[in-house]
């Protein structure tokens, strides 16, 4: 099985050729960059000299009838609006996608031009997208052409939320998600905000009440809940070159006033992440006192989840913590290709 | 007027001696330190070197008796428990205090022995104490006695929900307060959880639900909303040297369904701003686009806000930027001497 | 006495602003920026929002005609190249002159082709041009029309070296200048490397052998030494956001084989230091065992010295720290205002 | 082969956890921590979580009778000292040994009674020491009995310099070392100059002329260039969570004063480095225009080599970037496990 990668030189495309490069069952088949094509990917990145088969490779332009020999599964590392251009040409030469962008992860293209300022170049392929979170749709991922690969903020509020959503313990309306980002999130991109000297000693919201990411969390979590929802959502920078810190605070359906109603609740929803997590090899509830931390899961594909009853507000506080490269990213994207190709899901991974 | 410092090697207690060595005004008493006592300030923190009239400087033991003649007011910059028994001394004779420890903050010795496990040694002093927020207590704290600094966190929550709960905007028991905070905030403590390793490259939560500044939070609220209030309050640590990040989710008291209610909110939410912070020289309300960074608050006594009325889930959004050493803790304190001394406010602070 | 700022959007600009919006005796005439002509500053830089007199700023054009009455000294904060042209005209206008750029640094123009890759385009500024260390040319800069601020390594290497060359106690040809910046020595710009993502968790060499800033090192220490010498320097990136800390390797002139010997050495320089900072007000010499650390100088105007005679290799090693914004860009710059104008030479910078 | 590891909560002994634990030949015996004895792994370092095997795992007190039949190699993790006093129960029981602390690095107990302020507990175990560097003692360590682990900076600065003074193409007694490092270096140790808000946005040397890696990095040098030698070496500390960037000014034995000289001269070190390290997998010499940065090496066993003549000077400055924890300790301790039980050299580590 070779895998190609498009988009080879961002953040999340250097994050699949480095897990590529040491995949023990799938093999890189090109790396494509438009801005180092003619350049070999030891020059660019010399990070990549001591790993296996890197000296090897050169960046190749990313022209899809080129390169469809010479992979099986292509990754799309690019961003939204020319993802799907490339999507389209690999997809009819009979290719496997993996998107990261966020070209193929909403159902409605009026969604899509209401978020992302565009007319969707191929509607067509929303439908064939299968968003990309294997704890939740492994077995559409095992045979689907188009995973569109999870954004990085959703998979840490989908996948803490799907085992409350779905057993009915919070209510779908009242959900607020608090998110904390490393820059690397935006990519590597030349703009003033994301250089050094103004993220370093910076703490700051964007994006707020309308970030593009919002309507794919509505749109997932309403599958899960069986009902339409919207969600406060807020994202802010902080000085980390990985990881998401995302604080839920949610409502139980039932109140629990009294000792014995918290004590059940308690139990439902430790029960509930056990039900949902307990064979997933990536997902982590952690045991109090413990909380996530980004340190714990920066450079892997794992997700630490804990969560606290809060017996004076009532509230259900769930916290996770995740590499947005990594299970928000290329980790997670990397899963999919196991899924997809029939191998270990831990594959490369740990 | 001369001002002394206790605890002055701490990280508020450094900021205090920064303020007062530059302050136009006031003079620097004395710094005490039990643990440097009998080296000269300069000796251990060179960068007071080029401050005026540092050089001449020694710590000196922390003995009220010895001490309170070099002072009209004594500033109190040490862990909670032991700065009451020093405020008790100087009171005695006869100087004023500033607090920034929690020592005198609570009303409530219940909620003290509580919160901080411990009898509180001199509840007489509870009474006594003034919040030490002048934009909101300015006229009380003008003649008092004893003030108590407000902690950091609660600063950056309590000022942006006052214009909010005076004019009975908001629900008083909905309000959800998530903040980022430096670890300078614990202080010069040596925990491995503050080492440099464990904190760069690490977001995340702690004292989920029961953190320390909850009842002080509350109790501030509850005297603005006139009733009763139980909020929710989840601290966690960000790798900057200065700076805490609130972002504080709130309901409007009123639906605001149509675009006319919406509207009607944010006029009325726009002129409870204006009015408590027209005149105020720390704190700005942003106009939009802008919101707050603690990069730009940060080694100041100000404090940003900026608010947004999510017409998608009918919340409002208020956040706040403080330098958690600044106007949450040293330069607030300051403010607070020049409002008894009778300077102008923002003496020695801009 | 009006400044006015050509370049002010830039770190070295914004720093003058702000320490030209606190000073005691100057007035910020204009503030220019082609990017950001018609905005107001606090629209662009909420930080400033609190400054006294802030508010009514409006970034200007840079358009020497028209600025040349709101000003009677102006600073450039511009790149090469474009600084000369602006200080023609305002030269032309009869303002003096103050340059942040490298364009007056250089005796020759022949060494400013090598170095900037062009024909310098007003040569016979060159002679004018005065370099601005006050503590080695205070007389000069009294009088001078154009001042040309000295770039930020080359105030972290020449003021330790000078009082250690001019009294002949070490050889002027084995200099070595190992340096650590901050990337924002590198100004605002729009360079991947200059990511946050890039620079974050990196430590790395840059322009080794042939940093710009050799040239106009040389050409000063030179005239100190009263001879030509060739020096070696080595700048490297470490993230922080303000800060030069420099380790010098030098050889002392006399063998100092023996104790006696040794110790002689050691009065010499200790002597040399002392006649040569004692009265200055932002040069530290510090005392065993402290050691210079960027962290003491950040936001300041101070640079810290300290040195060691290794007894083992016979070597003399000076360290220095500074904030590369303040004494090695902007706090440098107002200290030259100062001494222009008359002023005191520490107003505005303690 | 089961490898056992004492001193597994440190930032060393963590890394060695980490690689063992993925290790596909070797099996983690026991984790020693008398600080931890008896808690789970996973709940003392959550991060561990994912890895496999982890959860199994539970720290036991480092009892070396008791320990010595759960592995065939123990892994010292600790401060000096201690660390020869294990070593000597653990050989006597027939285990072989790594020590990453400095107790069995010098030949001298003189030397390590003046470096390290005590008698050595065992000074027989001197003599056996085979110092721990693959690349230079490949064969001495196949079969040690007792490897002692090199320090973080020396392998920085012994592993560049090797190739150049093997040949005789530098000067031995004209080495300048100048060293940045990451704080964890220092290991987890509760000193306040370790806090994160003491290091954040610091730079600052230490240990100046007489740091404790310096007789081992002479002793090494001078065994490769076959005379005693003293060198210069200053390190530093810089903000981030690993790294060690080492910059080496060298003077060449043969003057290159000519343009064919210098030729010459580049050739042969061009050959040395080829020649040393063409087959060595973890060494990598650059390409111009490519420089080491620590950010390539993070979270790796490589390390990174550039060299530039810089034909002004006529010195040899040859540059170095490694993890301090990979290369610099824990990977390198790996490696050695590797050539010790004849396995592939990179197994466990690419």
């Amino acid at each position: 099985m070779r895998a190609g990668v498009i988009g080879a030189s961002g953040y999340s495309g250097q994050e699949l050729v480095a897990l590529l490069l040491r995949h023990p069952e799938a093999e890189l088949g090109f790396v494509g960059s438009r801005q180092y094509a003619g350049q070999s990917l030891v020059s660019v990145f010399s990070r990549f000299g001591s790993y296996p088969g890197a000296e090897a490779l050169e960046f190749v332009a990313p022209e899809p009838e080129r390169l469809s020999s010479q992979a099986d599964i292509v990754f799309m590392a690019l961003p939204h609006g020319t993802a799907s251009e490339y999507a389209r040409s690999f997809l009819n030469q009979g290719k496997r996608i993996i998107d990261l962008s966020a070209d193929h992860r909403l159902d409605d293209p009026e969604l899509y031009r209401e978020y992302y300022g565009r007319e969707h170049p191929h509607p067509d392929l929303l439908a064939k997208g299968v968003y990309g979170l294997p704890e939740i749709n492994r077995e559409k991922i095992r045979t689907a052409e188009l995973v569109a690969g999870p954004g990085c903020y959703p998979t840490s509020i989908i996948l803490p939320c799907w085992p409350l959503l779905r057993h009915g313990l919070i209510q779908p309306t009242a959900i607020i998600a608090d998110s904390l980002s490393s820059p690397s999130g935006a990519g590597r991109k030349l703009d003033p905000a994301l250089l050094f000297v103004e993220c370093n000693e910076s703490l700051r919201p964007y994006g707020v009440t309308r970030h593009r990411h919002l309507p794919e969390i509505e749109q997932e979590l309403a599958k899960i809940a069986g009902q339409p929802l919207r969600i406060q959502f807020t994202p802010h920078l902080a000085p980390v070159n990985r990881g998401i810190l995302t604080t839920i605070y949610t409502a139980p359906r039932k109140k629990c006033d009294t000792e014995p109603e918290s004590e059940a609740l308690k139990r439902a929803v430790r029960n509930a992440y056990d039900e949902a997590f307990r064979d997933e090899p990536f997902v982590r509830v952690l045991e109090e006192p413990n909380l996530p931390d980004t340190a714990n899961v920066a450079h892997t594909n794992g997700l630490e989840i804990a969560w606290r009853l809060d017996q004076r507000t009532g509230r259900l506080i769930v916290m996770s913590a995740e590499d947005n490269l990594g299970k928000g990213a290329g980790g997670q994207a990397i899963q999919c290709l196991n899924v997809m190709a029939g191998f270990s899901e831990t594959a490369g991974l740990i």
